[in-house]
């Protein structure tokens, strides 16, 4: 009786209904005109989530890590030196991918909990007087320790170094959700999927690519087939797909896109805002400490929580789900253990997050932690209460 | 975005996605022997439900309200007696649909927030010594007053006084959610439909009839084609419908009825009777009142909740909506604006009921209600985590 | 494997996706203000199918012979004399109904293939100089024989007579699918269903009420409560449903409604005409004859097929269903085993027509029928050929 | 309102309710209990549909063409030899496919509408004597041509040149509809996705690799991160996903494994060929022409057929779907223009394929090419007629 509770994991999120109905559709010809008249605006409107006028949407069957994959094997050549910061498990696991691929790694380790350091990729650039950097990948949103990183702070340091290398983001677990900016912040690829923020299941990769990126593609020479740009770009172009498209998933993206524009990109990230402040709210209520370092790095898709000293947060995952049938994230990599995740993105509401807040609560006490019941709860519910609209519209 | 809050109306309920699949059956000839193969083990599974191994299952394309006009109509005649207690809106319609159909209706007046009178009915019955009072309508669980009402009392007072008369029980909130004992309490006819504790979509009256009941049909002469049971009947025992049925429902029906026993009717029951008491202790702890008089009576699929004095509760229930996209109940008929509802009854969990909790208690504190924000709550908290399996394992 | 095939009976249809997707809409609040602007619409909406400025549209969680029921119980009372022709299934029906509810039912008894006798209805209500017939009652499409009625030949015929009796019209298989006009023909109430022209599943009755058959209500004295006008309109104008409304369907009509008008109802009707006339040409390609006695009478939603003498239609339509997983209609009342009947109503296509004819063919075979195997797929196809849109534009 | 015809594409196929239903669910934890529970019987039911024992099933959310990707990524080195063989679009893609990878690939050039080439298989890995050639790539069903080739003479031929290179097969669009046997022809990898056989959405590769395959990723030196196997079975083994899994898929698929298994892979695959013996007896009395050069040859899940001298495939493909609305497969590659091509596998009836059948041949008429207007249908409705069910039991 438990498949109506909400999902508190940091995506795939619950998926809204009217997208559900979306994704339903019954198998057509993909080579047919009817094809290309979905998949043109689909590709159109992911511009504007992305912030990009000169970008070039790429898609793929696949997932987020797909996507990395393309953005690194359509621009680089083996041996090529990329730079990057480790600081959670999804920047980590970027430096995996490249080091496999026989990409030369620069790594600048950091603690779990901060942002993307923009001064030591300067120091790091600036050094690299030869040029011999061909990338800076950065996380935008580490899902691992709920940071949101300052992309333009990144690119700054770039423009300040005089650094020609391209800069590569993993916006996976922040784009439709957190305001992103691509041709603002100068990002050469943006590497997103399905399953955040445009609330569908998984199954899409989806990259903006950058001229400059799309240049690099020529002399590239880690090998690709299925995640080459040049096969989708070529297909996309005369109005299909180098192979079978994801068709349900391209018909959802259409309507995620509807939504996200009828509720305006500005008031899908206010929203976003104003209920992860409800959760940071009860959280601190808790007495308990988020795992990113400071409120400028703060996600609004998704917390990470230290559970007090001598406590498993594994523990406290599977007992909330055992218990209370609800899933809220574990601790990955060095959080394993020591903090678990809220996530808050997607279609949500106060309601939504409030059941969820409620619940941890509950499986907090049982595990004796020294928290006390209702506090994050009240919290919530008073940051809510103070910042609904007619509230607002009250105060003014 | 609010349209995955679950709903805290006393029906129709939050459908589970089991059950929503199971409703999207394309079209298939109702003629077809596949038909009959759904229908039959639908009719055999109810008579669990209902409790009966005699009753005959009886089902139309209609509410609730539509099985109360086929219960009357199939077995009484113009100018027949029959005996109401009114003590909310259910058993006021009961009451005011009678005299339409030109019945003799004697009433009891009782108080709103009381149930069904077993002394009085006695007394009535047994001042009836020509027999002239043809059925005795109860209403198990008033919605209205979030009252349960005691049905085997009722028939110990029929018994007492020696009546013969018929005895109707609409159970249409309370069916497949509390128990029900239709040979055990002796009820003739028992009234459900298919968007309570069915949990599915609404649009089916469901029936189940006792060999007494079915005999008065003979010389029943009120007019009735479409809610006749002699040509339901007919068509079921000859494995079809007396006209187009509501094969979808069906089909819902099927689902729902093995999703019941897969838990089990006596888990569902306990499982309502826990989310229920939690809500109780909700209200209990906000210092308010339930319009149901004595624990006794009070109901474990809806709760109405008095507000202050001073308050208005429709004025509550439109800013709960307006603001935070939840519907509660308002209150109905002499609680109008008196009383709210809080349904607790189908595909619940306990993390949905907290989510309805919290956000009513918002509301309640925008509006002034003398309530502390989180005591709710909190007192759900406490009785959930209590009485999680785990906890009541470790008590033992 | 075939739950994939198309069903040919005369309703329920095929229910196209958009409409399946459009009826799954979680519970909602019934009583919120998102329903009425649900309901609001569709009312409106349905005004123009059914050809009225003036009338009112009324809906209930039933089928279409809960909507006949409705229509008799709201205008009529014990005694009074209702003037129909028998001439299918669904008059016979009809008749039924009225006399179980006591009406003094004056019956022309016509040969089943014929329509509605203008010229007999005429002569009827000449001689009731009295105007004791309160009502005459039309089937407008005989679903049993495929015959079509000439609706505003019945009304010449009333307005010759100078009778003020009311007009009831059965519209059930037509509406949507079929020219209708309830203000050009003077229709007093049209019953209809949403699982016929509306592609929808079955539950919801729908009406169209004229200014008299409201003000015959006010002296109407058959027993009414689930049915009662009064109830519905009243709540409908307040927003509301008098009891628990069928959301899935009303969601479903709103679109339902959406498609017949993008498409545009002429287009509709005209294609409708155009799939019946290639499955007449099957039929007689087949050297079978229609139930249906001349082509005026030809229906556009079902042609009931005479089988040959010797032949059982009744074996033919179980071979059919058992061999190759296809619905087709059996014959009814005096047609039974007789005749047979393809459905050609709602979301249909040449490809889906085509199929059926192919299929019965292949069954027609294999019981030895004096058919050519495969000359009613081609007489089909001609016609189809030469009415496509390419086709006709090329001829122009 | 063409959305109900079936598509004769080659694959994606049409959809069952029943598969379209499964994949309907709501996001679920996927590091859950839950999702082992449903992982684990997937991957074992696979390894039946494979004809596998000792193989191991890996699943990525990708298309076919991923699919290819893994099995090469994951097994050989840059510079390494692998010989294929092109007669068809797909096997030539991958010969693309490998070049790109910079394999060095030994190609023996076959006309199109011929099958794997067993004896100069044998010839080159007879001259093979240093054993350079380290795998054999064959297209099981080469879905450009409709040719199914013999994978156990491949293996004949492989043994008897007595060489070591393992053998890659293409199943993509024979898998799950033609029998395949893994572990009897000797398959090193086999590489099929969701949208064929399975009968569901596009987005998941499924690959059967063997144990010699598995002990080639221990020296394989492409790069790969996103389709490494050692990363996706560690993940499978701890019953979890190396990154987001495409969980409405893998839900799919149970309900797939499940409906292939009840229906009995023997009868699937007779079902499979029956309707494609009548597919291929249209085509014949059309007095056209299959591309796959003999019988032995002719695929059960598409036939290629050549259009007359001097028409245009294309216009033909474009003609059938603008005017009547179903998709049939265009020519591929050496074919485009000059060959059309029926889908007939997945989820599929005598109605169906006969709908398909009645509308390409009307297609043909409108653009005069010369065939008789039904004598592909009388030719399929024959056959079908006399293997039946019932028609084999009577004439046994």
């Amino acid at each position: 009786m438990s498949d109506q509770n909400p999902v508190f994991i940091p995506g795939p999120t619950n998926m809204p209904d009217r997208l559900r109905r979306a994704m339903q559709v019954q198998t057509q010809d993909h080579r047919s005109p009817a094809f290309v008249e979905t998949l043109t605006p689909v590709l159109e409107g992911c511009k504007t989530v992305f912030g990009t006028a000169n970008g070039t949407i790429i898609t793929f069957p696949a997932s987020g890590t797909g996507g990395w994959e393309a953005a690194i094997s359509n621009t680089l050549s083996p041996g090529d030196k990329v730079l990057v910061a480790r600081y959670g498990m999804f920047s980590h696991r970027w430096i995996d991918m490249c080091q496999r691929h026989g990409l030369d790694v620069q790594i600048i380790e950091c603690p779990w909990g901060s942002g993307a350091p923009a001064d030591k990729f300067q120091e790091a650039l600036s050094a690299d007087t030869d040029h011999t950097i061909k990338a800076v990948l950065v996380t935008h949103n580490e899902t691992a320790t709920g940071v949101k990183s300052d992309i333009a702070a990144v690119r700054r340091a770039m423009n300040t170094a005089n650094h020609p290398a391209m800069m590569f983001v993993d916006c996976v677990s922040s784009l439709g959700s957190m305001d992103f900016r691509m041709d603002g912040w100068g990002v050469d690829i943006a590497v997103s999927g399905s399953q955040k923020g445009f609330m569908l299941a998984t199954g899409m990769a989806i990259l903006a690519v950058s001229p400059k990126a799309i240049a690099a593609m020529e002399t590239a020479k880690l090998p690709r087939t299925f995640f080459d740009f040049r096969d989708m770009m070529g297909a996309n172009a005369a109005g299909g797909y180098p192979y079978t498209p994801p068709l349900q998933l391209i018909y959802g993206m259409a309507e995620s896109l509807k939504m996200l524009f009828e509720e305006g990109l500005d008031n899908v990230y206010a929203r976003h805002h104003r209920l992860a402040t409800g959760v940071r709210r009860a959280v601190d209520a808790w007495g308990l400490k988020l795992v990113a370092q400071s409120p400028d790095l703060y996600s609004d898709t998704v917390s990470a929580v230290f559970v007090p000293e001598g406590f498993d947060s594994n523990a406290l995952i599977e007992h909330v789900f055992a218990t209370y049938g609800v899933s809220f994230g574990i601790g990955m990599g060095e959080m394993n253990g020591r903090a678990f995740r809220i996530g808050h993105l997607g279609s949500l509401t106060d309601t939504m997050v409030l059941s969820g807040l409620a619940t941890i609560e509950m499986a907090m006490a049982d595990l004796d932690y020294p928290i006390k019941l209702g506090s994050g709860v009240v919290a919530a519910q008073e940051y809510y209460r103070a910042t609904t609209k007619p509230a607002l519209a009250k105060a003014a």
